[in-house]
């Protein structure tokens, strides 16, 4: 038996058990084989990766020490007897091999697969190497089987709501933040929409981090439940709701090794969705020669695996292709989008049109769900709800509801990128400003990003400010910095400066 | 700046850096992320990943810890003064995504993704990530890139020695080891051999675990080098050598998430082999439908790549494709295997048949790479030899070169598997047999394994023994005996007992 200590360290995701090498109950004896171990003395075993120390001030040869996710799930106090053995491979891994072999795998298989690694029994390796071996092929019954399995077993039910819906986009598109305005103007309306967000995976801002800038999205299930009760919306980051659990372990991994494949976001997304009891769902598919999806025709094929999994799972899904060619808004990063969704709510001059038409659209979309509305009436609904006012009311609400936010400013560290011709903007690199804008720190700090001046179809003069790098310190500043002249992102037809 | 402080963790290969929460000089704001950082201060910059410690008594707001693998690299006393900076992630991970995409990839991406593994600038996952995705199709050049690049820049001279050989066998046989029995004929013969040796990936023992029952096998470069040409052969464990570094990582992810394709293994034998400095190797690849490779055809097109690969890199290869039906001796697990190999070298005349002869088959071929030796000459050569005792007396020099090993013993906690039938042995599981040998222990414990005490073509009678599982643990011994009775691995004719 072993004596329980907490080593307060945090190992994304993975639960970790530290062993002395001279352990009094385990022989720690190769340190160069990854060891999965099972701890009793919980209500259920827990799983962890043996790590080895060779320090008794650390952890003592009669002690087993648990990382904070290993902890947390034994719920035992320091000093709790506990007793280990060794870990047999979860079965499932042979279906991982099944599937690197190029096979397609049965249901079951997914099912099993997704449980193991709810159950924190594939390390984040095995995860890689599923995500790897799926990523390269998977047949549309396999996108609908991994969505099934990833729903879990908490699934939020919204009683006598005939109508639950919510809105997604997949990304792509810097500034695209549609989903804070498409939410204050459905949750005026009427219908419920428990927004559920993520933070940036790749990109410069999630719609958590937009929304992190304007009120505390780290909500918990019963208040995410009572607020949309009560206010029609409200907006939580999918991280702290207890919901689809592999799938926020799934999204770690995407995120660590950069693989983002559009068949497991899309099973990530709409079991999510599911699993927030959402009935309804809207789709944006920006499409652009530099946005995530390139081309219609590829678009095309995403929207029919997509409505394939939605009927399959009783889900209504309106997918709407859109256009992804240049950055939606001026702002590219948290506090600068969250900017220019306020502009847009408070009827400012200023705002963005695109952004303000782009929600006005999908809004519009969205409200189209309710049978009451006749065809083609949405837009006109939405744009009332927004320029009444009734949509920024709604956005209070909600921002006092959920508390404020610690306010984050913009980058001080500026810097402006100016055109060295004079000329027309012909077009902007979704990819290329996205880099520059985490270059420059966002993802990380929401202070950081871009601040975009021009979009395609401006003039410009020579000299003309571009864009405005926002960093919030030195180190992100000169590394943008040293990167961007290479190459800015934009594109500028040159003309004769006396034209 | 932060202060360097050592936290005496061992995490297989990866550089692990410890900030705590409220870090000074970094802002650790989000511990869902995995976050590469670059630790200035050292001679070179050392590439860490960050884990979030929220206890000031593990790690202060002011200090960056280290562990093991860490803190051996940047070689600097704690209390040291250093700064860090965000990583970029390395270009060649965008290779990695065009060989999940499905591309074949250049010389130079291997060389540089290699480069990159061996500078630790690749999380497991990111390791993980490549051998799926390149795993599951490789072109022959392909290959060769990879071999070429995991060469590395630690190459063995070994100086006026026109021919320097060693065997290598591609594994899935149960109990098949030659490689000492050869080394010694071989050495004893004159020609030099540096045999390099790894520990069990998924077997029940490697080379050098088996070794290690008879002598010391971690030996550095110098000792390796010397003991050579002193004796001319010796035997390492690859892991203690400074050669061929990125295959060491890639093997204990491989490990880690088991998978073993051959196009790796190849390319990583090949370059181990290479940076030795061996010029002729003898390949020895068993068929059997329980081996690893399970048809002729399949042994044939891995003989040809094998061939093509060392063509290009000027290395005579001389693959033999042998019975790997069943185990080969007696003993499976290293202490029960060295016994074996001890029989041979000794001419007991209870020595396995099958081990002494396929030794002496082996080294025979190698003996011929000797252009003195006629044609079909290497086989009685090489029985002289042993039956001489010259093979044993070379044995006996290495391991009184190398030094005495610890002399573990047998398991034991035992117990006897018998026939419930009587019959004749009709054929024998190789992989069923390491799998029960695995789950008794071997492979983790030298003393853990199988006694094979009937052999494919052995009568047998109802209630005798066909094997004997020893464990070293109770934990081991109980999960064997709890899964060994589902299928013993052995098939038996039965017969009538009265017949």
């Amino acid at each position: 038996m072993l004596s329980l200590k907490h080593l307060p360290l945090s190992s994304f995701n993975e639960n970790l058990a530290y062993l002395h090498k001279d352990c009094a109950a385990y022989k720690v004896d190769d340190i160069s084989t990854l060891t999965k171990i099972e701890i009793h003395g919980g209500v259920k075993p827990v799983y962890a990766f043996l790590q080895v120390v060779d320090d008794a001030k650390l952890v003592k040869p009669t002690e087993i020490a648990l990382n904070n996710e290993a902890f947390k799930q034994i719920n035992l106090p320091e000093g709790a007897n506990l007793s280990i053995s060794l870990s047999t491979p979860p079965p499932s891994l042979a279906s991982v091999k099944r599937k690197i072999a190029g096979n397609i795998l049965s249901s079951g298989e997914y099912s099993s697969i997704i449980n193991d690694i709810t159950a924190k029994r594939y390390s984040n390796m095995d995860i890689a190497s599923f995500l790897v071996a799926s990523g390269s092929f998977m047949s549309a019954p396999e996108v609908l089987s991994m969505t099934e399995a990833l729903v879990g077993d908490n699934v939020f039910h919204w009683d006598n709501e005939g109508i639950v819906v919510d809105h997604h986009c997949l990304g792509g598109v810097p500034g695209n933040k549609t989903d804070i305005i498409i939410t204050a103007i459905v949750g005026a309306y009427g219908l419920p929409i428990p927004k559920t967000a993520s933070r940036s995976l790749t990109s410069c801002a999630g719609v958590a981090d937009t929304m992190s800038v304007l009120t505390n999205v780290d909500i918990d299930d019963k208040t995410f439940k009572k607020l949309v009760k009560e206010n029609r919306a409200a907006v939580a980051c999918y991280d702290g709701l207890n919901i689809a659990a592999a799938s926020k372990m799934i999204s770690s991994v995407e995120r660590q090794i950069g693989l983002t494949q559009q068949e497991h976001i899309t099973s990530s997304i709409l079991a999510i969705k599911l699993a927030a009891g959402v009935t309804h769902l809207l789709l944006d598919i920006p499409v652009g020669p530099k946005s995530r999806i390139k081309s219609t025709n590829e678009a095309m094929r995403l929207r029919k695996l997509i409505e394939y999994v939605g009927d399959m799972l009783s889900m209504e899904i309106d997918v709407v292709i859109t256009d992804g060619s240049e950055p939606i808004g001026n702002g590219v990063g948290a506090v600068l989008e969250a900017r220019d969704v306020m502009k847009v709510l408070r009827n400012k001059e200023d705002a963005p049109q695109d952004l303000l038409e782009k929600s006005l659209f999908l809004a519009g979309r969205i409200l189209e769900f309710d049978p009451k509305l006749r065809g083609g009436q949405g837009y006109l609904v939405a744009k009332e709800i927004l320029t009444s006012g009734r949509a920024l009311e709604m956005i209070n609400k909600i921002i006092h509801a959920q508390g404020k936010a610690p306010q984050p400013q913009v980058g001080h560290l500026t810097r402006d990128i100016v055109s060295n011709v004079s000329g027309v903007v012909e077009a902007i690199d979704n990819s290329r400003i996205n880099k520059i804008g985490v270059w420059a720190g966002a993802g990380q700090y929401p202070g950081a990003g871009l601040d975009l001046l021009k979009k395609v179809g401006d003039t410009v003069e020579q000299g003309e400010t571009l864009y405005r790098i926002h960093s919030c310190n030195s180190t992100d500043f000169a590394y943008a910095n040293s990167v961007v002249d290479g190459y800015t992102g934009y594109e500028i037809s040159g003309r004769p400066s006396n034209y």
